[in-house]
Parts: C-alpha cells; structure tokens; sequence
C-alpha cells in the first residue's frame, strides 16, 4: 500500500514531504543515513532495507539512532510506491544495479558507493567491468563545494563520495590553480572500515594501534585526479587510528608558485567563504570536534617548500552520510542544511 | 622425527630442558602459553597447532610474542614425539578429545578450556555431556594460591582456571571461613571475549562503552561454587568494559561475623604471605599496573555492611596462560615462578 | 545594557523566549548546559561565565558547541538584567553563594553542584558546613522520575542530581516497596571526573584501565539515602573506566519479598510508563546507546536471589546538563523534553 | 655510604656489576629506563632520582616497574659514590646542568633529552643558549643503527635521540644517498606527550580524537637535518592520536633516480642486516607489534613518485629508555642487546 504523504506547513501554505528510502540501512553509512532522515523536517522515512539483517528491526541494531521501522529485503517496486528519492548506502558493485533498479521507476537517488562517483575509464580500472554504464551520463559528483552544487541541484543521480575524497579534495580544492604535486596522508577511524567483523577490526587489533594499509595504490585517488586539474600528482596513503568516528586528512601541496601562509589562507577563505559546512580555522583541527556533524574544519599553513592543509570531518557525517542528506537536499530543493544543522 | 633436546645448566651439572607443545596457539591465550613458553629458561617449545590457521607461521599472526615456528594441524601421535608436556588452549568441548589423546600418549597436559575443572555433575549441568569423564579424577583444579599447590606437583592433568574464576576466588578465598554470601561484579578486557571476530568484539561496538552481559547466570559461578565452602551464595555479573587486556573482580561479601577493615586485611595477609604472584596491596588496584604480568593485586576493605574486595590480573596472564605455566612449573619440579618473572 | 527578548510563534500567538544564563559553563557540565541552551527552541543564551576561562570565547575551548558568546567572570547584577533563569554548573561549595545571589535577584535556578540536593544534616555530614542553608527549604531534587515532577513545576530553586544518584535511583525506584538493601556498582566515564587535569585523567593513566575509588564510603550515598525508604542499605563503590561519556550503575537488590523476573519487569513498565526519557529494554543496556542523549535505558532480572538492574545513562546529559534542562523546562511551564529530543 | 658491588659471573670468571644511577626516573621515560636497569643482569641500580617526587617510592607511583628504590633529589656528590653511569630523563635545558655535574665527577653518562643532540649552533637556533656548551665535543649522538655504533662505544657522553627522529631517521637513512626530499608524518601516542597533565592530555581530549601540533616547525628537523646529507629537504608534522605507547613515521621520499620497489628494499636491507633491534617487513608495520620492545618494524614501498617509508616503535623503548640501555650497553662494553631481549 503507498504510504500517505505527510504534508507540512511552509511560509503560509502547505507542501507535501518527500518520502525518502535507504537502501542498505544496516551498514554504518545507511543507519545515520536513516537516522538523518527520519529527523529531517521536510522529509520522510518511508523504508529502510537491509541484506542480511531483513526481518530486524532497525533500533534494535541501532537503538541510538531510534528508527523503528523495520529492515525490508530489498524490492524496487515496493519501494517506488513508498518513496520519491532514495538513499543507497551498498558496497560498490551491488549498489549499481539497486540504483539503476530504482532509476528506472523514477526516483531520484543519492548513491553512496563509488559506482557513480568516476566516468567509466577510471572506474573499470581500478574496479571491474560497471555494471550500469548507461546511468553514467547523468550521475553527478556530489561534493557541492568543489563546484558542483549547481550540477546537483538539478540531477537526478548523485554520487556521494567516501570519506577519504571528500576530506582530501576539500582540502587541495583551494589550491588547485596553484598545485603540482601533493601527499595526502589519511588517518582514519575504524568505522569507516565498516560494520564487517574481521581481524582488522577486532577491539584488539584496533585499539592502542595505529598502521598504514592499501600503501600501493588505492584506489580513492582516482576520485582525486578526477576532480583535480589534469597533471596534479597525488600520493595517498591510509592509515587505520583507534578513533571510532573521525577522518584526518592531512596534505603536503608543492604549488607552481610560492605561496605565503597569507596568501595560502586568502584562497581557503574565497573559496569556502559563506559555505555553510566548511569552517577554515586558526589552529590544526581536532576530529573531536566534528563529530556528529556534518561539518569540516580546515587549517592550512606554509612549513618548509611544502603548502600543508589538515582536513578534520567525521567521517560517517560528511564523510559519508551526511554528505548525501545535503545532496538530497539540494536535489529536492530544499535548503541545503535542512535537517542536518 | 623427534626432537632433539636441548641441554640446560643446572647448578654443577647438566639437565634436559622440558619439550612443550602448545595446542590452539592461534587464540589469544594460547599465543601467550608459545611466547612464554619459548623464552621459558627451562622449556623448550618444540610444537604449535592451530586449527583454521594451521600452515601460518606464528609470528606473522603474532609479530609481537616472535615465535617462529608454523603451526600445525593437531597431530597426537607427531606431538608425543616431540613434548613431554602440552598446553591445550582449546574452547571447551573441543579440548577434551585433545587432551585425551595427549594423555593416551603419556604427555602431562595442562588445559586452559573449562573442561577438566569440574566435576562431572556440575559440568553437564552447565555445559554439555563429558567428552571424556574417565580423565576427571586425574584432573586438578590448576590455581595453586586457594590450596592446590600440592595437588599440581603431582598431577599429570592441570585444569588452568580462566580469568572469571581467578579473580573472584583469589579475592573471596581469604574470607571463606567467614562467608556467607558475594556479588562478584566483573570488569573484563575485550581479548577475554577471543579472538573470533564477532559484532560485540568489532572497534567500533567495544570502544567507549560499557554493557553487562549473561546476566542471568555465568557458567563461571560454578567454578566458585565448586571451590568455596558449601552453601556460600554467589551472584556473578559480567561486564565488558573497554580494555585490551585486564580484568577486574569487584566482589562486596556477606560475612558470618562482623569484620573490621583490619581484620580483613590480617586474613588477606595470611592467605597470601609468601605468594610470589600476589600482592595485597593499600589502594584499589588498576589493571593496567598487572598488564602482561602474572602478578594478581588485591585490595580489601569494609564499606557499610560488606566486605568489599577488588582483585585485578591480566586475564590473558594470571587468567589463563601466565597461570598454565605456573602450573606447569609445579607439575615439572621446577621453580613455580620460572619463565614468568 | 538589558537583552531584548526575541519572540517565539506559539500556537496562534507569540511568547517570549525565556533568557538563560549560565554560570560555571566552562566545565564540561555547563558546557552542555550552554549548549542544550542555545539550540532549545523556547530558551535563549544570554550569558555565559566562568572562572578561570572568563573573557575567553566558548566555541574556542569548545568548537563542537558551537556557542559564540564570550565567558564572563560573574557578576550577579548584569547576569540579573538579562537573564529570568540560570544554570549554575559550579562545584559544590562554590555554587551556593553564587545560588544565593541569584535568587536573591529573583531569577528560578537549576543548580547542578551536591549543594542543595541534601537536607542540612546530610549535607554537613558529607560535605561541610552550608554556605546558604536559609534556600535548603525551597530546593527540590531534580529527578523528576522518582515522584519529584509535580514539586519541580513550583519551584524556584531546584538541585539537579549528578550522574552517580541519577542512574542508581533510577534502578531502585521501582523496587522501593520491596527493597531492603543494594549494592550499587557503579561503572563511569572519565569526564565524570571534570574537566581538571590530573593524574588520574591523564589518558596514559585512564586508557586501557579500570580501577575502584572512593571505596569507603562515597558522599553519593547520602542521596541514595535520603531518595529511598528508611532503613534500606545502600553499599555504593564507584569504578573509573575508559570511557568518555557514559555511566553504568549496576544494582544488586535484596527485596523483601521473592520477586520473579516478571514482576520485576512489572514494577519497571508500572514506574516509567509514559516516561519520556526512560526506556525499559530487554537486553542489557549499552552506554554507547545512549551517547549524547538525555535518555536513560534501565534493564532489571532476577540472577540467584537477587533483582539485578542495569542502567545507563550518559553522564553529561542526564547525568548533568541534560537533566538540568530538564527540570529547566518543567520549572518554566515548558514541554518537558523541549530541546532534548 | 658508597654501595658494595654486586660480582656477577661471566665465562669462567668473574666481574662486577655496573652501578647505574637513573636521574629523573618519575617521568614515563625515567621510569622506564630505572625498569630496563633493574632487571638487567650486568647492571645494578643504586639510585633513582626526582624533582617534584622526590621522597616517594618509585613503585608507588608506577607499581608496573617494580622499582622498590625511593626518589631521591639530585644530588651529584651523592649519586659519583654509589653509580659508574648514569641516564638523564629530564627535559632539555634541565639536562644539560646535571649532566655537567655528573661528568665533573667522572659518571659516564646517556642523556636523553635534547641538550646534547644538536650542534650549538643548531641548539641555540632552536633551544636557547646552551647551558653546557663545553661538553658538546664529546657528545656522540646515539642513535648506533646509522652509524654511530662505534663513537657510542668509546663515548663518555651519549644523546639519545627522541621518538621523532630515531623513527623518522631510520626510516630516511637507508635512502640517504638518493635523498632529495621528505614529507615525514609521524603519528604518535599521548605518552610521548610527557607525563604532565594539561588540557590536551586529558582522556576526554586525547580519546577519540586525532590532530596535528608544532605544525609550523617542530625542532625535531634539526636532528633529521644534522644527521642526513646536507641539502635534504625535510618536512615534518607531528601528529597526536589515542595510543597510549606507539608511534608511527610515515616518510613520503622523493629520490634524485627513479628507484623500483625492490631497489629501496635492497637498500633497506643492506642497511639493517644484522641489526639486532631493525625488522624489515613485508606488511606495513603496526605500533602494537613492538609496544614495550626496543624493536623498531621497517617497511618500505614504492608509491606514485614517492618511496614510501612506515616506521614503527615504541615511544617510550626505542624511542626513550630502550635506546638509551642500548646506547649505554655499547658504552659500557656489555653486549648491546643485553637486558632488552
């Protein structure tokens, strides 16, 4: 049975919520994605899916988050009467063919996984074969202070990117008329690791520990030199932290010309001037700090030949799924912070 | 093909050094038996097994404990070639077929799982029917502080107690005369839980909380059971507290009599004089001050109309294998704290 | 120079925002107060003070607030003008003068200090001679779930319980017609212990660590004491664990009659029926469930003789600010859970 | 009253003991240097000193060591009678004047601050006016892994480099003659932060959090810029993350010829074969796997244009005390590993 829409009072008239689903509502990403939602004044949760967890009622697995619906195992058609737009939070892979699934019956969808975020080239060399070319065409990138708000507000398909590009690319983005060259250096916390249970994220493991992995390449960096101007070189190395939620992202420019600390600081202010996520702060960010919000402190400085940045977000929020609520919103023409403030 | 044994000093002449295996070396207690039993002055380890890591070498799951050697699958017959003496660090159920067929074989076993530490009726009560009852009488309860010194030197088949049981005895033994009826509130470690990846065990669920858990009846209260005066009440409660190893019993007593804070501490004092591994000590004591020791701290005063004691230990150490080796030194005539310094 | 009230949409009219001052807001309770505050759609934050921090801007020693306003050294009059309410988040002792001089300038007071919990004799007997016993008369304990809600709606003056009282009588409360005697075992985060660095909170002592303190008698008590039936024993021993907001008490009751874990349950659905920050659960309750929130989660069983009651709360929130607001809300003539949902 | 050495036996014969003094033993590198001594087998402690501790025992303030000896103030006369050799645990500018008053009276000794580390001129730019310049020309700086070994061995006087540069230069040195330039992004555990209590070591700060500090210079490139060749190009940022004993040195190198993977790794091995406490990994290195060990763990990789370098150690071992017994082992003639094994 489609759900009735609830209608909510706006300026002195009415207008209907959107109905919203999240698909993969039992990962880390899609149960704040859930929790977000439900919050949200101008939109509602209709469903919320799950793989392995179908049958189980969300708050039980998250009783934080207190979302009582219960899990559903994925159906398009049974979504598409209950929902408007969806969020899909699945691993890359089994996100494209959920999205194109829901594409097809008319829903605009927020696609956290990193099936939509590169044009094909890029994502069949360092994934495997897509499995929904033809959707790329319309997908768009979803990080909106890197220039693509505008694409966003009018898209029907955006791709959130993880945590890792967005902490990185916020950072370099400033500089990109300036750079030749930069290090990224990636500290992490074990969420974004995901909710799996393995050896790596044993309490165990994790705990009083810290090391680097995926040192030979990974493939985030391919969302870096995407978005960057072409040429730019990119290092970028993860490291795993005992930090529940948080991402640092420190970065180690080299710019064709010698910037001062002023000058590096002029570039972060226009650019990130009026933004209303992006705080560009006086000391080296805390993750601390961010935690829960969908916000990202950014520092930047001169030390040696080197223009180095520190990019703090948490990254299950605008790492994540934060990040997507403020896609949706955008795509839904709402305000941009509605419900995540 | 049989190993050849080592030759040690000894006073004016020569003795042979003890050939050990360590059965279910991949687990976290069992890992510890090899790395203590590898530095041991009097032991030589000459055999790890694992079950699904069997072909791995040791020190590329362990780097830390550095011990060389590739773990085997469990062969009776090849390991009695090669020990006088076995550690099995098995679950329960599983241990008793092992250890039986090292018994068979002639080795002196020392068992760490809970199947030879109590008598067949209150195991079947609490767990499932004996493996192999025909070895219980041989089995000695292996915690040598509470009265079983003497039974170990002779024994062939040590019951190690785990770290539940250790830390609650060791703090109600000197009261036990006077008791009537304990709560035992347990903080334990996250490494107590094993090594096994599970939702409860990842980071992110064990980092920064606190939650009890089998409220509603502890196998391990039979242990006390068993080992207290008959008739003495107990309430076992365990928490799981975010810590990598250590473990805290917090026991509140109802005493017969009504002790002073002196008179308590006088039957500590007498219970344990001359213990090499536990210091009765002035302050509440912290887990982190026995980490990677053998050593227990214990600590008793009154408080209202209880007697309260806290005991810690690192229950990968006093709480299984710190505690098997002391047990096998006994069994072997070496000195009790050889190896565990 | 006064503040001017904003003015909030109520229903078809508009109200005044009620002002809100709070005192001692550099502590890590007051900075939730603050916090709570500022969101709180019917309240405003007209000042915030501190002591030592005065003229320091809140946001920069909490950036996660969010809170702009600049901390001022307390000044009863100017706090007078532009403020109907405050919240003192003072220590005990400190807070009472402070107390006094704003009630004597006609402003309704939530204090979160041990000041006016506690009638003059307990009080003086825990803690010391009282610095303005002529207010005892008018304070009413701040736990609006133990049959304090109606007298908090009157009052002028209320003394919101801390993190240790709250949780422990929230899992006897319900067994109060039957309860004889407790043990409660408390197992708290370290910002319990303030915001005052010390050796005990210093991470390298406080991580991977639990010890007892405060085991012969903890003035916490008093409250137990003077909240519950005469003649019930209460033995209260508080744990330090490594964690950084969350609080476990744990309850071990002797009740006067046999109780079966479903008349337990009963007795719990009966007491906090329609209580909008309790919930009874049936598992054992996670801190980490209730993080950031002024929720209370309470579970209660039946292990041996005695009824076992788990609850955790956060203790910041409803062990502190949380709770504060409150009985805030209440004392104003307020939604009871207005700015904390 | 001078102490009476103790004879221990070596080979057929026998020789005396070496009596060290451990100046500063209640900071957590002091302490762990008195630890080291204590249970080493050609060494005897004879005296720990302390500032503000002075007239407590050393294992009442860390019962872990087991250093039965009470906290002397400073006195050198005192401690020439009783000790052959001391360490210097105090902070640098402190150092230097207790060093001079040990030398005066013949005491070789390893300091482990910065005080005789650098240059003068490198010191006075980076410290302030050198307390003791006079014994600068006999100070060998004592990091023996890149090839100081053997001035170590005839030296009087050892600085024993940091946590910082022992891991950033192990990680550099094997490149050194390809060197041009490194990024050197060291994550490191609060311990390293000393054991006062401030804001930023406060659990609830330094739990769950992650950010960089001394973004804008850290002293500690001195060291790195002394010891590599001249015209390296370093830039180096310290990172604070919740580990309570660990630290990680990430190097991100670019090399004036295009190196392979397995020309760095040749590299590293030819520069650390046979060194007792250097491990070259095939995985990246993690911090749990050498915590409380003198190891350092190497792994070095080829990523983009970069050699990337990761270095694990214990701050407080290979990074403070351990490499200081080491240090003083090859000063005293002793095996260099002997008491760190």
């Amino acid at each position: 049975m489609p759900s009735r829409r609830r209608w909510l009072r706006s300026g002195g008239g009415c207008v209907p919520s959107q109905r919203v689903a999240v698909v993969g509502a039992a990962g880390f990403g899609g149960a704040v994605c859930a929790a977000i939602v439900q919050r949200h004044p101008a939109l509602e949760l209709t469903a919320v899916t799950a793989r392995s967890d179908a049958g189980r009622r969300h708050d039980e697995l998250y009783p934080i988050h207190r979302v009582g619906l219960t899990m559903e195992a994925f159906d398009a058609d049974s979504l598409a009467e209950r929902a408007d737009a969806a969020m899909v939070a699945y691993p890359h892979r089994a996100a494209a063919p959920a999205v194109r699934a829901l594409r097809e019956r008319g829903l605009k969808v927020v696609d956290l996984s990193a099936d939509f975020r590169l044009d094909r080239e890029r994502y069949e060399r360092w994934y495997q074969p897509h499995e929904a070319p033809e959707l790329l065409p319309e997908a768009v990138y979803g990080l909106p202070e890197i220039g693509h708000r505008e694409e966003i507000r009018g898209a029907n398909l955006v791709a959130a990117p993880g945590c890792n590009p967005t902490a990185a690319l916020l950072g370099l983005w400033p500089l990109r008329e300036h750079l030749r060259d930069a290090v990224v250096d990636i500290k992490t916390g074990v969420s974004g690791a995901g909710r799996e249970a393995t050896d790596q994220t044993h309490y165990v493991s994790a705990a009083d520990n810290v090391n680097a992995y995926k040192t030979e390449g990974h493939r985030h960096s391919a969302e870096l030199e995407q978005e960057l101007p072409d040429g730019v070189g990119i290092t970028f190395v993860p490291h795993l932290i005992p930090v529940d939620q948080g991402l640092l992202a420190t970065s180690y420019a080299i710019t064709a010309s010698d910037l001062t600390k002023d000058e590096t600081l002029g570039l972060f202010h226009d650019a990130y001037e009026g933004e209303p996520f992006i705080d560009v702060v006086a000391e080296p960010p805390r993750t601390a700090d961010v935690r829960g919000t969908n916000r990202a402190r950014a520092y930047v400085t001169v030390t040696g030949d080197r223009v180095l940045v520190e990019v703090a977000i948490d990254n299950l929020w605008k790492g994540a799924a934060g990040q997507a609520v403020q896609d949706l919103n955008l795509m839904l023409g709402l305000p941009e912070t509605e419900g995540l403030a």
